[in-house]
């Protein structure tokens, strides 16, 4: 499984070419920052930088002192935000932004984050990277109330309980409207003087504060900091609620508040998986370290033997390069990527599709011909990329080809903003022998990452059964969390509303 | 003033090359039919009818038996709802459907119609065309109540009024919102399986109801029943509320309410001189015939002397027609209208820019070379097109140029959903002296038609001052309603959130 | 048949909704002008005013005194080049220009005109209007001599025989290569210094030649003088070759010369009946009065009682009009133009095109109803649109409908530059009894104006049998020149290279 | 310099923002089959494999036994070329194609190729890679001859000399033809029955033979032969001319010509140093073990001290692997690429532009704050991209940064298809002193590849003064051929029309 160009989540397997779609999706990227003049161009080059945890959708809103401004777009953000036009239509110095892994049409559009909306106390707009699993129980409770929600998402739920709080001013609402919210996410909101940011009781998804020349900055990952060459000043809590507030002097007032009883802080594991950019420090730990650590445990624990390394770009090349180094098995570019299956190829002549994998990755077969390959990959889903892989490197002559994936099989949906396939799709589920799981793929054995050693890589210690440290219900079914909504309906919550999603 | 194929509302005179500007606009038409398997496609072509009424976006929803499905464009209805594939996004066999005079960008599709929303007795889609002048007062009211407004749309209020409603059912909750609704509009509404419908208290904006075998349809004109077929069946009546709703047997069940305190219709006469199509049928009268009654009433008062009757086209030419049987003066095409001024020409260089009104339309040299050309339009606005016109048909060759105005002078804003300039713009305000106005405009003589020349076309009889006939402020400035938001503010309210339109 | 604001030549009756295809095409408008400082802008004005002469591509070349220019674009001259960056591509005091129907893809911007050419004197641009019926024979001695042809454009033989003249200069090498092209054709062609235009012997396609403060101008019609207040100069005579050279003074020199055997000038009629412009002079005649004239001797013709006369908007307008004013029955606008029926509707789903001509049309019930309508189209190419038309009328009350066409019975194909459906395909061919071809239209009658009838209207006197004044053969089968190409492929011509054009 | 996913080759430094300017531009790739019933398809993904080779147009030419089909876009291949109904508009057994890279506009369009003409011995479709340097000489020639020249491509050129030829038959044309051409050149031809290749004498630009099932291919490079699974036969050889033509039993005649004076074969180091894709076999020769192996002869010519290896992406990472392995030091990704700089930020507002290089690459600090870096790029050309990319890693905390530059320094302009800037822009012009270079780049040490370390890497043994065994006049000034053109002109070539190329 690789970091993808374009998303394909709406794809199903059978029905439409996809180059990417047998990999896990996240939901989102969100980034603010409260008093500088250029917020839209800085918000901009932070979702840029964000725009692996969504590429479908993009949206910014600003306060300029008078009136938001809201600008929301089908696309990357390179693909709007960077132009003058649009950021003149962006003024202020007050923005929040958000990247979206999303459908398409008009319904999407309505989706597009952040969501605005008028209170009594004045505009707010909101961004969330995450899913809230009461979201539909609070969604009725709205609505029988006499509320009306006009889009399908989540949300939307948030904006209507600042809206109902009794509580006195913008903060002290937000603050309550959070404590309603079970799940895993993290949550920024902007109102014409504030930067607020709320990140779950585990901590599932991550957000961190940031700072340029006395701005303070909320993003979900520290690349967005890095890119607008802004300090990194810290992890927001799991359970924090931070309320950044313009003072009539020019500073700005920073306050914390944990609305919920405390728990164990508990990140996804994913996050350092698949989804984080290998330059980002996820709650204290650089990503590609923790990689390479993934693939240096690996090493230990497959004890393959083999003539090269060879990663599946890109997502495998750090582990696999911890993979080399623990090994001594030499690190060499076995599979070269073709950089120009961009936004294209959407839906190809069937004499086209059956190249399939051939128009992302080639095989270099002065590499590869007549050697017994170490093949790296993050993690495996469904199987199907893998498959076509592993057929590959084999067509380019490689004598003996070994699967070894740097993530423990994946078993369990997740509810926490991470678009699963159905459980009966993944590999790990269809397959519970591992002979056949191996015949499936192809490959002449196959290795995934114990759990311990997942741990061990990110954290420094085996798991603790009693007290997990991570979240990781993906691979061992435990989940953080109860699951209210879905209990309530017993199946999966894809829809939650009347009007269907386009597409 | 002539009907135009390009709406240019968010042009100023200034500052942008407008070849079209110089005309009203009004905001909207609609549409809705109910238990009709070819729902969208049906609503599709009644919005293609009404595309006169708003230019520059369309949207439709449908309910297919367990879903609502909206899709909202920019753009023509021909541009987006009559692609096979759009068609298949709307299943479905009740359908509403607005198009919309509106601005650019992203806030203008959020507030593209029909709004759709989710309430406790099931969702419901609103389109309408008018405008409620309490509606900022009402949004007020609910915004302290915790309810959150996220469009800039005064239908927004209505949905969030049935939301409120303690009525039960939706059918009942609409006819409660209605009534709290002040101004001029048409308004129709759809839930899984009701189409509804209400005129304001005075009938200002048009609503009709038609059938096709069986199926009921809201419509803002008949040239809507028309183009698929349906048959007239009659006005919806001023202050009434009409619900037509699928019986278990198959068939359909329409019942009538008039919530509010009974009023003498007044149906906007702007309707009749500008914005309904000339084939349609408004309150009972042939809109083409009004026309050409309106052009041999003004052949009465103005007693000009010429060789030839010309009309602006498109818009003067029914009442030129009417000019010329009356005055016995031959009509002839003396000016051509270039029918390739599409949505191009956005913005021209300087150097094209300087030819302005010749873009679209051309003067027939051979028909008005010495001649004495009574000139024949619909109205004027701020008269930049009419000076421009004039000159045209000067600069080819014309002895004499006489314009002759089918309506009176435009003095006053209006309130009811047309989008009037400033009244300091106005022709009527610039110049009071009548050979000052005569001279800005260029022309031999000018004429316009009588208040009670207009009374006569339409309605057989003069104006009765104090029970007027038809609405007719921006003539008079006697506006029919209260001006509830306009007496809070002391100002105008083209402004309602503090999230600024786009554009 | 109407005018039309969007091209459907490529759309068979069959396999592709057509809202215009029952047309006849002609290809071209040209237009050209020497030593003005906005040459560009200019031509851009002046094929905006042709742009009925050929709505699907449009090209300009200019000379800046140091290299040529050129930009060739797919759709209207309003979407391209209006805009002043694009005219910042096109700077020079020469310019030419042209509009053409045509085809999609890239073989057809490979035949978008003008076309340029390096040749040993230096470069040279050439547009034309019409056709050349030796074209092919002259291609085939062309590439036989070793030369290659890159395009399927006939244009492109006049480049290769210009090329390959041993004349000295290009004026004279350009009235060599003239005087070998057989058939129908306005040309305009410029060097570094030079506009030149030429005229069929017959003068079959119009030219006209023009002034704007001493800068001489080369157009198909005087419409294209009058949008930038040009002054008509004079008709280039039939067979006249014309060259407008830079003197060092600053002046231009006018050259003409004769290259053919003398023969009387044979304008096409198709020109009057239906693709000028109604405003431009042809030949030294009103296009408009002419059409009036002949909807006057219809009315003589025809002596049909009615109660109306309604036109087929918008060709049928002026016979309407001259109609009207000769019967003293009323005329009134029976049918309303559809004015956003633009470059949509592309391919509509199945449920919309059954809606067929009421997209584009829509019939005035409050006219028609119980009326004897007397219907005055411009001209019946195959009847399809008609016998639709007649049916909307009817369904909209007529009591009666006379079709009443102002022009003879099309019954040979044209090979002058105008696109002529197979003629086996024609109305007039279908049927050869009256009765039936009334009952095919489903009309009360129908009458077509006489041959005579359309000389009188056209010239003021009948036709000659011996020496037609006029080019008519698509009415008579008497074509005014050998058919060169056609006589030895003894078949349609339509195709004239291997290489197939697109679409 | 990196391989990039957006060329900018007509981007100045100064006055556009320009995030891939830094580097060196071929031409072309080419692509040809014979006698497969998919020959477009497999066109397409032959293309589409040598999308690195040129990424601004991509055209691709048909025959289907009685037409000739061209379709040429602006674009990549997967834009254009992989959609059905694309690919339906191609039909036939044999086809050639071509990616160019280009500039915009219409003339641009006019160049794509490959370029087809109509000559007396039937169609021909020519597309090239290089260029030839007496292309002006015989072009004049060919025009005083009082042929025309449409397009500014010296491919066209070669079509006239096919044309002109005496010989029989369209192979022993080109042979011809070929024989007139100076430079560096593959070239492939394609006429209804035949497909046929050149490169030049000294085989400066590489060229393959390829069989599918029996159908021949001829490609720039060895990877679009393995994306289709198809086998590599050969190399055509320097001064080869081959044809491949479909005989009458259904096999295919392959037969060999060398029309020039016997030459080495000298193959442009440029395409091992970076153009060619890694996967590639180029003269028998892994690209991606010739990179690593210059990356080990400049770490035992380098001898620098460091912590870590950290390859420039993606150009640098073989050189990189190799460099670490060589030298012991840790392979590490301290750069990360970002995937999602497509063709956006074309124009971005001033206040992106100064973020330049970060938003395609960030620095992964974890690994790069406190350490010596080795940073590995393969080549420098005019130094500016790398003074950022030092800066960024510098700014991410390293304690020291050495740049090792995988090539000689440069210093010569390229006259055979490779896009140079003006040699004084070359960073090796500007600063002869090592240590001002050093300073410009800011860092601490600077090496280059020396010319017998690229020469051992590429052919394993050291430069042959008398007889260099490469093309390497970029690095060393001495030119395989004449330049003939250059030489008449005294000046740069890139113009060779009086028609100015647009943009």
């Amino acid at each position: 499984m690789a970091h993808s160009s374009h998303p394909a989540g709406n794809a199903s397997e059978n029905d439409v070419f996809d180059l990417e779609g047998d990999t896990l999706q996240e939901e989102c990227g969100v980034f603010g920052i409260l008093q500088h003049k250029d917020a839209a161009a800085l918000t901009a080059l932070g979702l840029h930088a964000l725009q692996h945890r969504g590429q479908e959708a993009a949206g910014i809103v600003t306060y300029d002192g008078q009136r938001f401004h809201s600008e929301r777009r089908m696309g990357l953000v390179g693909d709007h935000y960077t132009d003058p036009q649009m950021l003149e239509k962006l003024p202020g110095d007050v923005a929040v932004g958000h990247n979206r892994y999303s459908t398409t049409g008009e319904v999407a559009l309505r989706n597009v984050q952040p969501l605005f909306a008028e209170l009594s106390v004045g505009g707010i707009a909101v961004a969330h990277n995450g899913n809230f699993t009461n979201a539909l129980k609070l969604r009725r409770e709205i609505i029988a109330k006499g509320a009306i929600c006009q889009s399908t998402s989540d949300s939307e739920v948030v904006l209507h309980l600042i809206a109902q709080s009794k509580q006195q001013g913008s903060a002290a609402r937000f603050v309550e409207a959070i404590s309603h919210m079970e799940g895993g996410y993290a949550l920024i909101a902007m109102t014409r003087t504030k930067l607020m940011g709320a990140r779950d009781p585990f901590g599932i998804r991550p957000l961190v504060l940031g700072d340029l020349d006395g701005a303070p900055i909320l993003a979900s990952e520290t690349c967005a900091l890095d890119i607008i060459g802004a300090k990194f000043v810290r992890d927001i809590e799991n359970g924090e609620v931070i309320v950044c507030e313009k003072q009539e002097d020019g500073t700005v007032k920073i306050t914390s508040s944990k609305p919920f009883a405390p728990k164990p802080e508990r990140v996804c594991l994913f996050e350092y998986v698949y989804f984080a950019r290998p330059d980002s420090i996820v709650a204290g730990r650089s990503v590609y370290n923790v990689r390479k650590a993934m693939g240096r445990n690996l090493a230990r624990e497959a004890q393959v033997e083999g003539d090269l390394v060879v990663p599946v770009p890109d997502g495998g090349t750090p582990a696999a390069i911890g993979y080399a180094q623990e090994s001594g098995i030499p690190f060499e570019l076995g599979i070269i990527r073709n950089h120009y299956v961009g936004r294209t190829f959407i839906e190809p002549s069937q004499q086209i599709r059956a190249f399939g994998v051939k128009l992302k990755h080639s095989a270099n077969r002065g590499q590869l011909d007549g050697k017994r390959v170490i093949l790296v990959d993050d993690s495996v889903v469904r199987g199907t990329t893998s498959t076509k892989i592993v057929q590959l490197v084999r067509d380019a002559g490689a004598r003996e080809v070994h699967l070894v994936v740097a993530s423990p099989k994946i078993t369990h949906s997740d509810y926490y903003g991470i678009d699963t396939p159905d459980p009966e799709k993944l590999l790990a589920n269809q397959y519970t022998d591992h002979d056949e799981m191996c015949k499936f793929i192809g490959c002449d054995s196959l290795q995934f990452l114990s759990v311990d050693g997942l741990y061990d890589a990110v954290g420094g210690a085996p798991r603790d059964p009693k007290n997990p440290q991570f979240t990781d219900h993906y691979f061992t079914g435990e989940y953080p969390t109860r699951l209210v909504d879905l209990e309530a309906e017993n199946g999966p919550l894809k829809q939650q509303s009347l009007l269907r999603e386009a597409g």
